[in-house]
């Protein structure tokens, strides 16, 4: 029997706390689980920092993986069902593609990505068709086989419907990370009926579309992202925590490049201040990695360094005040100055953040095809309607991308400053209650 | 206002998955959960290795111990209710203690304390003692508050009624462990009527006692430690991994004192080698360091080092069979011969593994007081019953201490060898299902 | 010690699958319960005929009364912690109004007062202050209690803040019906943080406000009653089955008033058809009792009775067509004609069903204050804020009482028509998907 | 195509709280669900008097019918993917046995068929094979097809396989019922993991058995039947108002055999009290009908039959004690005579109830084959153990059928006695704790 084709002598299942159990008879399915850059996403945290925040986020890209494989998987027998032709070699690619998807994160992706300039799509494609036990794997199906899963993730494979269970703006991705980020979050948002959308899913053309009798569960879903989005994803102190580790990578980039000597070197960070990134080095940088250096970094003779490492491990985060971008700027640079004068390092310790920079979205409708597909109902009469054309409450949602200014900084040491005109100016104009 | 006595403002809330919010308002618990050594657990995780079973599985110990605070304070505020007499003082010792009752757990922690012979209860004591914010803290509160909280933990507190709320056979640590374990691994099992539980504890002479209208409910709590204890703490592909990391440990220790030349020297572990643990060292060891030199030494050039390394953060892991321990002595040593044949080294390539070493246990009835006092009923005439005693069920699984011996062996090396005469005797002996 | 401070031994529960618990410590509240009236609501559904759509929906009015009296109980014990000031008195007051202020709700309460122009508002305040038992019990606290607990259902009673406990946009009853009626149907709807809620609620000038920092769980809120409204409580099946239902009662009272001799007198109803209604009469009114003649009166000579009462009973429910109100006006005339023609009385057979006669609404935000206030959120600053204001969910949902118009009939029976020219005109207008 | 093949257009699902939805596509089914006599279930509820105890438990036969339907059909799923020989006509008589099998149970079963010496599986049997419309569909289906079905529910199909789908130890009935009845009641017991259980049965030699490695997962369902049988179905105070629905329906019948004249006559009743039960009386008799009668016999002359019925609508009910079988019957006989003198009917208000009497058992065993086959496992090696014979803790359930003897009272009349000697005697009989 050709490999593809394998089959496991038994469904293998694995216990899963948001789906109840994931379930792999493909032996290819079963190989990829088991290399070594798939159990890597064991060690990178699906929420980043959001565990500083909601401290039950402690999972990992492993488990959100295996959950959108398991999502497609069912997808795809309710297709059989329904008899949409779905050939056997699409179906594996769908799968693989399904479970891989994630495969390039880095180490805390957002923050790593936002100062080294790197995307994590990027590595998710090299990892798939360069010198890995996946691409082994893969190419054991057929030699163009790992070109086609890596089409069907940066959406350029034909098969659109297939394009579309991974990313569109109703996809298996986002449906698994909503139910299980609320999951371990504990959070009462989240929930909607999965179950049910699965049953209203409708192939057309080669789009995934829902039966207009799905509505008030898609409702229902848009609505859970609305509130992660504001709730989990967009926390103010998560966003603190992912503020101070910015800093870190950017202090020690810095420190690099002025020619610091350091303690502990950061031997694993060397290809990323350089440019110069090595696939191999990419895959040996996980949290756990991260969280060596920042223990090590506590002990740097470098002030910034050490204390932003101690603030990040001990959970000593940046407290915040709105920022209100237009009128503030003159306020902003006054800040600066004080904080100059004070001699706090403003580059490092009074920061704007913009959640226009997180990689979360609410639904955009029409207006707002930058990245996905929005969502069609097919009504009684098979005609298709964009679902925020038909529904008042997700007309509401959409497209309303606010973008949302906080300002951080470091409350306690600016508490411990003599109390003089420079601490009384910067309270007054922080406002901040103490 | 005394330090003891300063509340917050307002309840802090921590959103908890298992118990739906933590409540904080002592301002003494709030800077006690601040702290370095008590932000350290979040880099221990609860369970273990048992992620590599049952991937959800991912917590760590500050969400177990944030979970043994809130059900301590919801007994006391019970007992509050019940005119049990339990004056401030009390009240913020038990608290304490229940929040810090795991804070001596190190990485990996039965593995670790098994081949270091460590014991999590002594650096508990010296961390509470000893030299760090936690001590500073609870010294504020009174110079004799750090030991007060300590004898709780260690059972030598003079209010016996506070000491069973920690550590009794239903005690707030094993309710908080297993539906917290069960959330987290998603298994059916651990659940059982908690509230139910709380409303009918009763304090009677020192001790906690239940009144026997609520004995269903804690045979419903016994039998969920006991499944847990079978399904997942004593798992078996748990107990591989567990495997693979003592080899580790001892591997890297027998290299240390062979005086081996590591590329990455265990710097974090040389105290450990050497028995002369400093606690500030044990402090700074917790499972990000372990894995970042797990990952290290993948690369070294000893080949059971690197091999085990490579094992335990890629889950190739050992199989087993089940191993009578009296019938097989004669066995195991020609497997054992078999083994040094075929140069695969049977130190640390097979190994028979205890379940009765690990820390868990079911419930003993009265037959077994070695740790922890038995359940008592306090009957409609007030006389108090030993629980296996009145209920069949859980007579029935009392005292059933079975001890269940597997032999581990890397089963994919197995079955790279030449097919010689010592390979096929080796699979005769296991007879391991191919 | 006087009545009206008399505890109960310890405290008495009632197991209940939303809250958990019901806990009852007052006396008065036990006798309260153990009343013929308040026992009556076990015979009474709360959701009318939905129990033909949705087969678990076949809790009881009881059951939500206890549910709203929990919640009531546990905001009063919220305000407590928060210092608000509610004498024992009021106390008593609220709780009492929170578990009656259903006591009136007749038989399939909608359809029943519907046909007989009655209100049961009107009932709930005669049994609380007519010759019942539970005017007995009332009474015994003081002499005006009863009074006190009747102006607090009415929204006349002085303390504004008990008023809107129990009736306001976000109050105990809704609050506890939008919950119990999802967990009993088993939608995915009806699901937000109770809790939290609960913890944000304040207090203000006699007002209950929201904390704006609360705001996302009361989205939350607001959008499981706009989709429990859509989805479960105007769904299309629920409403046939309430057409049949009031159309049995019409037909019962116009048979009444045209001197037919019944085989089964409607004795229970006299009082109704004639206006002089006893409230002993109303009392002895239940679900049970309808039934009973509902399925006597299957064998009535009189064949548009029999017939009803057959469907209604045996569930062959009138199928629907959308209706637009405006243009069709001569197209329902033509179809009054065709129903005639072929001998089926469009009176009892041809029905529009509006919406807009159900009592659910959705959130009305300023513009719709024609019943409860709306929803004030306390900003950071101590303001208040109509939460339509504030929120673009929120403001997209209210006001937006659309009205829904359906248009009834007997498919079946149409189907049995001879297929002549009226038949044909028929199925044409219908244009019924067959 | 043949009736027994017409499927659907679509999947039908009915919303249900336990098993999230029942889904339909046989025609067959389909139509029997609309049956008289498969709606009138619809008004006879699944847990006869437990509504009085646990508020929640108001659900009705129909829902468990429809719940016991849908497991049997996921199971013969299952069997299609593991290739298990069910042809298509067997596959449609267990569907329709499972939708069937409880068909012919009466208005508050158990005290029914005790008063009146019925067996409602014998009406079940009439039910399918009379003149009703279950009938005519079955009938439709193939001439011999309605016995076919009848003989799966009693036990006498020739496929022992699918008896054992609806009547074994683990059956889809037993599965529905622990699940459903936890649910409505809100009690923490009754869960298990059927999804797991489903996985694990297997069909070997025509029974149904449970693979080895599913063991924990079937001593979980045998701990919830046994948690469930005495915390629901056996509470005291359901049989309370059991004992007083028995002794309802015995005065009337005493009443009728003596000639009294009823202001409202039982005439639904009168064929039981004559033994000529006719079928169609049977199938006209439901719980409303019940409540229609007692609701009116609060109001006959005759003092016991009005004050029984008060009791029951309005939940006056008996209190209890502990009764010791063996020594007391002298006691007993003097309680008789006491309440004699006091003219207290004992006939009629002191009772004693066997639980052993109930429907409900727990494990038996192999000790125990009275009823139905037990339960066994497939080991490894494809052997077959009886469970109790390999799980200790089913074997401490197992045979274990205390029979449980209270005596009951109406308490609230004694209370009212005048203080005399026989009063007194008989709260010092009864020690009852006022």
């Amino acid at each position: 029997m050709s490999y593809k084709a394998q089959q496991l002598d038994e469904v293998k299942v694995f216990k899963d706390p948001v789906h109840r159990y994931v379930r792999v008879r493909d032996q290819v399915i079963w190989d990829l689980i088991a290399t070594p850059e798939f159990q890597r996403l064991r060690r990178i945290k699906q929420l980043g920092t959001s565990y500083l925040t909601f401290h039950g986020a402690e999972h990992s890209r492993f488990n959100h993986s295996l959950g959108v494989y398991e999502i497609v998987r069912r997808i795809l027998n309710k297709f059989a069902d329904q008899n949409v032709a779905i050939d056997q070699d699409t179906r594996l690619i769908s799968l693989c593609a399904a479970l891989l998807h994630d495969l390039g994160h880095g180490p805390f992706s957002h923050s790593f990505e936002k100062v080294f300039h790197l995307d994590h799509e990027d590595f998710t494609r090299q990892i798939i068709l360069g010198h890995t036990k996946v691409n082994d794997i893969l190419t054991r199906v057929a030699p163009n086989f790992p070109e086609q899963v890596a089409r069907v993730i940066d959406q350029t494979f034909e098969n659109t419907l297939v394009v579309h269970l991974i990313s569109s703006q109703i996809d298996a991705d986002r449906m698994d990370y909503l139910q299980r980020d609320a999951y371990y979050t504990g959070v009462s948002y989240g929930h909607f009926d999965m179950e049910r959308i699965l049953r209203v899913m409708r192939a057309v053309d080669g789009e995934l579309v829902i039966k207009s009798t799905g509505m008030h569960a898609v409702e229902d879903y848009i609505m859970s992202r609305y509130q992660m989005y504001w709730q989990v994803y967009f926390h103010p102190v998560t966003r603190s925590a992912e503020v101070i580790l910015i800093n870190i990578l950017q202090r020690v980039k810095d420190l690099y490049e002025q020619g610091y000597t350091f303690k502990v070197a950061p031997t694993h960070f060397e290809s990323f201040f350089t440019d110069k990134i090595n696939l191999q080095q990419y895959l040996h940088l996980d949290e756990a990695i991260m969280l060596y250096y920042f223990q090590q970094w506590q002990f740097e003779d470098d002030h910034i360094l050490s204390d932003l490492c101690d603030r990040f491990m001990n959970r000593r985060l940046f407290k915040y005040v709105e920022y209100d971008r237009v009128d503030e700027e003159r306020v902003y640079n006054r800040l600066v100055q004080l904080f100059k004068n004070v001699n706090i390092d403003p580059k490092y310790y009074l920061i704007v953040d913009k959640s226009s920079d997180l990689p979360y979205d609410v639904y955009g409708g029409l207006d707002d095809l930058y990245e996905t597909m929005p969502i069609y109902l097919r009504m009684p009469d098979h005609s298709l309607k964009e679902l925020s054309a038909h529904s008042p409450i997700v007309e509401a949602i959409s497209g309303k991308r606010r973008t949302d200014y906080k300002l951080y900084f470091p409350l306690d040491d600016l508490e411990d400053l003599p109390d003089d005109a420079n601490k009384r100016e910067i309270f007054t104009i922080l406002a901040y209650q103490m």
